[in-house]
């Protein structure tokens, strides 16, 4: 059905919920398995997925998304948020997506490069030391571009 | 002022407010007034999109979006996610756009096709029988890959 | 390692909260830096950052975003959106990203264009006089993807 193979996906993380960073995730997953070169930028609160101390805090946001069909009162309790991260990570779990730093790991294992986003790493008063290992570098919006060249931008 | 026309977009639809389904359909929509091969994958909440018993259900969110300039106490209160979810679909009545099962049909009657995610399905314990019958296929992010070749992938 | 520059970049801006808002911008003005040419295409609340009277009003989201890092019940407190705002407006003045009104004059006059969604226009009743001087035209989908035939389309 395709007129030609995809080559390569530049998938940019934008949102730091646990539900906003797994689709980026499972599509540079996806991409590898397919052959296909995968990089990943993280970008404003995106960054946290590969920020050593808090990837593996994620949560997922219970306010704010009607698809919960949690009432927003009920959403706002402290602990609902933890409860419902916790839900979804079980589920993930049985489906063997594992959580956010092992999948970090297996995806860079894969092949896929992690890149953070300059503006945002400058913003936030990071340096790369915050970073994960397997972040390859601190880049600006042209050096993505230039990555980015004759492949998909998937922004997330 | 286009080098070459865009052939096909696979729009990948993640979000179940009703605000983050419509800009999906109205693209494919779109898509296909032009002639063009249009795919909509449907992932996480964006899932709700399409399953028969929610299609129809879909909420505007009400608090976690300033642009509603609404205090965020009272856009929390029982009723509130309800009222604006009434004036919007009123809103797109007005304009021609029909309501999320009607407009699924329509898109479909023009020759888009629709998508499951694998991972959500699973992660969900949905089953086939849960979707709208425009629902082609529960496909894996390989699967979509293909489908996407020679066209656009746009991620709502 | 590119195959080929890419040549243009068309930004779909589809929310409308501060840190929904200026990635979209900054991908335009890192776009028109590397001679890449940009498209701006404002849909749904993302159409408040070219309304005149709302441009420079935009709020951070304080509830409905964990990576806030923020109970949900003190991100509701009347006042924690606004000091979050300010502080995020701060930390970006501070690495040379202005607010959005002039941001948006310096990226069109480095040569980008600024677009409204028709279909957002009418369900929002607003006129071509709602808007910043910088927006070219009011468009519907059709136009957007005869503009955007050539590059790489980012929903943001």
């Amino acid at each position: 059905m395709a007129d030609e193979q995809i080559k390569k996906v530049s998938i940019i993380v934008s949102k730091g919920s646990l539900e906003g960073v797994y689709p980026g995730l499972i599509m540079a997953n996806g991409a590898r398995m397919e052959g296909i070169e995968a990089n990943l930028f993280f970008t404003f609160f995106g960054l946290e997925a590969i920020i050593k101390k808090k990837m593996n805090k994620l949560k997922v946001a219970t306010v704010g998304n009607p698809a919960m069909h949690m009432p927003s009162m009920l959403g706002m309790l402290p602990g609902m948020s933890a409860l419902a991260t916790s839900m979804m990570k079980k589920e993930m779990e049985k489906i063997d997506i594992p959580p956010v730093d092992e999948f970090v790991e297996m995806i860079y294992d894969a092949g896929a490069k992690f890149w953070a986003c300059k503006a945002t790493v400058d913003m936030f008063h990071l340096t790369k030391d915050d970073f994960c290992e397997q972040t390859e570098d601190i880049i600006n919006v042209g050096t993505f571009y230039e990555l980015a060249a004759g492949g998909q931008i998937i922004f997330t």
